[in-house]
Order: structure tokens, then sequence, then C-alpha cells
């Protein structure tokens, strides 16, 4: 099968690289925040190919769908840092909404047909209700939620109008192996330049749910082969959550540090964070998909990952 | 109070205008479908100013909000011939969604905080069930509708992070005085080319609401002046609805003619076309506000006023 990966070199693309290879993979990234050394085993496979570039250079993308014919899109292309694009609104409107509008046109210019998209809970909003696929009204409250929605806007209507298919997957907060950036990482930074205190920005009741990265890829992949509708939205996470509290004390135990916790207070982390969701589940669990780890697991392999990564 | 109406030439700002005369408008409209006509008899107040010119100009918007401190935008602009985008979905990217994110920039960049969105049913998609504000999962079906998502997300996102104050009022199908396109000028002209059949897309029951054009704006306006969340979102519509048969006959009658109908067949117009939807009103019913005028009754006047048109 013929498989183009977009933002594939990043932390969660590179893993779908790792359980797709035996497929001809095309990787397309522009090392904006993915990495070359998360595909560096990959690199001298045959069927996997790396192109450095980006989705909204059009002759590029021209040229690629020219000489592949793929037979599926995952689009994972984004920009993932939430609190950087409040300064800067077109950091997301281009990198995560124009990116997936360019990748649409190309479909349906050279018969592409399926597409995978990463969307996120970020649609939804800041609400403490249950979160279900039907809910509603959406509010996203950063343009990286409001980028997302309004890609998964333009995919339907691509599906209604030229015949495409595409499995929309809402991802939660996503942690582990390869990750590179977030509140795991903050923490260790802050402990690495002082390893006598540790500042949490909020009041450290955040409560999310954090997913295992080799979970999601195996939800991604269970939903992809189980459901068939011209257009399937399902939510993917764990039926756990993890307060921010409780993330800076597991960082702090596996450092072995006598740090102590101060909170800058206020409910949230930064403007367009949502301190706590819900996912509603029952649809991927259903359909027969669960995730192995717990959030609080999963968070503590994030840990012990980035850990290693800076003592070798 | 300064007034900014986007598309105020248009068939729906223009009224817009008549409403709000007595306050400093400023239409800004590029008469892609807007026509100088329908604003003509307001050119000569002295606080009323019509500004030729595309928002996707960025000197344009720049020079307009450095001169004018603007207390609310009404963001009616955009492509509303929805067919058209099949062939060209950058129509509706351009003209729809990008219109939208560039006023939300302005606004930010000038300190302009309130802004009310003409949006749409269009958003929620192809479906029969009862289309209430908090129906999910959104799936539009024509890129009309992914842009007016796509420009609620981003709306959203904006007044999260840069307190500004909105109002998402969804549009159904409207009529009435200044019409420009749609199913009743479609049957009008059709006839004057050959009065003795009428050729009808689909098979005639597509059945939806459709609202008189004055009750739309007042529903604008009584939201605006009622509700006062930071995102207030309405559906604005009538509590009845029209076949597309029946307007078939109703042009027939009000022209006098005997013309057999035909029906290409299938349950819709044209890719993209929602054949039938039933809005969820209690909302704004209960907010205080109901339309004057039935459906048949809406459509009726609009038959009878293309008509008089015609005949001036």
């Amino acid at each position: 099968m013929n498989i183009l990966i977009t933002g594939g070199a990043g932390f969660i693309g590179s893993h779908l690289c790792d359980y797709l290879s035996g497929n001809n993979i095309v990787v397309l990234d522009n090392l904006a925040l993915g990495k070359k050394r998360n595909i560096e085993h990959l690199l001298n496979n045959s069927n996997f190919k790396f192109i450095y570039g980006d989705i909204l250079d059009d002759e590029l993308l021209d040229k690629l769908f020219t000489s592949v014919k793929f037979d599926i899109i995952f689009h994972l292309a984004a920009n993932s840092d939430i609190a950087k694009s409040y300064y800067d609104p077109n950091v997301d409107k281009d990198n995560t909404f124009l990116t997936t509008y360019a990748l649409l046109n190309k479909m349906k210019k050279y018969g592409v047909k399926k597409i995978i998209f990463a969307s996120t809970s970020a649609i939804y909003g800041d609400t403490t209700d249950v979160l279900h696929e039907d809910y509603g009204p959406l509010k996203p409250v950063s343009h990286y939620g409001a980028s997302k929605l309004a890609s998964e806007s333009f995919i339907s209507s691509f599906v209604e109008n030229y015949g495409l298919q595409a499995w929309i997957v809402r991802f939660p907060n996503v942690v582990g192996e390869r990750t590179t950036h977030g509140v795991i990482y903050d923490f260790i930074k802050k402990l690495k330049n002082d390893s006598s205190k540790l500042e949490v920005l909020g009041n450290g009741k955040q409560y999310k749910p954090y997913l295992y990265v080799k979970d999601l890829i195996e939800g991604i992949l269970f939903v992809w082969k189980n459901s068939n509708d011209s257009l399937n939205i399902y939510n993917l996470g764990v039926n756990s959550r993890t307060k921010v509290k409780e993330i800076a004390q597991m960082v702090i135990e596996e450092m072995n540090l006598n740090a102590e916790i101060y909170y800058t207070g206020g409910d949230r982390g930064w403007i367009g964070d949502v301190p706590t969701f819900n996912y509603d589940l029952k649809k991927v669990n259903t359909l027969g998909w669960n995730a192995s780890y717990t959030s609080n697991e999963a968070v503590r392999k994030s840990i012990q990952y980035i850990l290693t990564l800076g003592s070798s």
C-alpha cells in the first residue's frame, strides 16, 4: 500500500511509520517540530522515503502526487504548540488548517480517496461536560482547536462532494517516547535548572487524560480497519485522568529530588488551555478498542523516557 | 455608533443598512454578488459610506480600521452561491472563510470588540434530525457550510483569546426583496424562457424553511440586543417549511401560467444541497423572538417581488 504520512518525523507520526513499515511509506515533514532522528532507523528501508518539505509548497505537492499514487494519507502535520499561536494566529491558520485544505485539494486533483486526520479534543472547547462525538456547540478556545475544527469542516464537505472517505480521530493529550514538548518536558527542564523547587502554572488541579503514544497509534489503526462509513469520527483516549499536581509529584519522584512545588494559581496554565476535560469513549470502546495503559502509567513512561534521553 | 457592514450592498446586508440607518454606517462590498442599486437610496446620507473593495485587500482593511473606530462589525460578506464552489472550493475558502479570518485579525489589531456573524444551517450537514444549536457532530456537505463552520471556529478562539464578543446567527434559506439567486429566481427565469413547462431539479420534495428577509434582520437585531454572553449562538428561522413542489406551484400561479411541472428526480437539487431540514428554534423563541411571516408567505412575497422587478 502507498501511504503518505505528513508530519511523519514528528512525535506521533514517527511511531505511525514504525507500525506501518512494510508498506511503501512517504513521509513529508518540514521538521518545524519533527526530528530526523525519530525516523533515522527507517531511512535505509527501500520502501521508506523521507521528503523534507512543506505541505504549503504547492509545486512540491504536485510533484509528489504525480510521482506516487497514494492509497491513503495520514495527515498529522500541524502546529502542535498550542500556547504559541496566541501571539500569532497565522501559525495555526497556515500550518494546522491550510495544510489540511491543500491536501484535500490534491486528493481531489489526483484521485486519492482516503484520509486519516489527526484531530483533537481541543475542538470541543472549555467545558466540564462529558464529551461524546455528538457534543455541541463546539467552541474551541485555542486557534489550534479552531484550525482542527476548520479542517474537519472541509474534510466533511470534500467527502460529500468528491467521494472521499475519511477517518477523523480526535486525540487527547498524548505522551510517551519522542515527545518534544508539553507539561512533563517543562517540569523536567525547570527541575534541571533548579532542583529545589518546581513552579506549576495554574493551581495544579488541571485534570486531563494522557494517552500513551503506542496506544494512540493502535487506536488509529483499529478505527481505520473497523469503521467504514464515508466519514468516521472517533474520540481516542483513555478512561482515566491525571492531575497536573500528580504529574509534578511523579516527575520529582522519578528524578529522586526533594523539590517543593509552587503554584502560580488560577484554574489554567495559559490562555487557550483547557483545564479539565472528560472524554466519552463509548463509541470507540464499543467498536472494540481500549487503551492498554492508564493515564498515570502513560505519564510515568513519558517521564522515564525524557530522563533517559537527557542522560544518554 | 460606528458600524461596519461587510457585504452591505448584498441582498441581506442592504436590508440591514436600512434598519441601522441613523448610525454611522460603513459598507464594505466588492459587488461580486451585491449591487449598488440596493443601497442607492442611502448614498446621500452623510452618515452612510460605501467602500468598493475586498476584505482580502489587507492594505484597504488597515486604512479602513485606522480611519474609523468601529463599535461593531456585521460580517455578511460571503460567497452565497453554494452550488458554484463544487467546481472550485477556493471560492468559499477565500470569500467565506478567509474574509472572516482577516476581519478577526483586524479586530485584534485595532481593538474592535464586537462582531455579528452571518452563519448558516449548512454547518449542520444533511440530516433529517431536528437541529438545535447543540446538535453534533457537524458534517457540512457544501464548502459553503464548511467555510461558515471554519469561520465560527475561529470566532470562538478569537473571543476566548482576545476578549471579543460575538453573536453567531445561523440563517436558513432567506427570501424577499432584493434576492439575487436561488430556486425562486431559477423557476421564474425558466418560465420566462418557456412558459409551457417548468423543470424542477430533484423530486420536488425538498422541504425547507424560508425566512422572510425583514424577519431575519429583526431576528438578528433582537438576538444582538437581548443576549450578552461572550459567544452567543442562535438559529434564526421560521417554524414552518415549504416544499420545492409548492414553490413551483406558487410561481406558476403568480405568473398566471398553465405550465406543466417536470421533475429531474433524485432527492436533491445538486451535490451539496441539503434536501430537507428542520430547525429547532426554541432558543431564540424563548429569548422572545418569532418570525412574523410563515415560510409560504415569505416565498410568495419573494415571487411577487421578482415579478414586479422584471416588469419595471
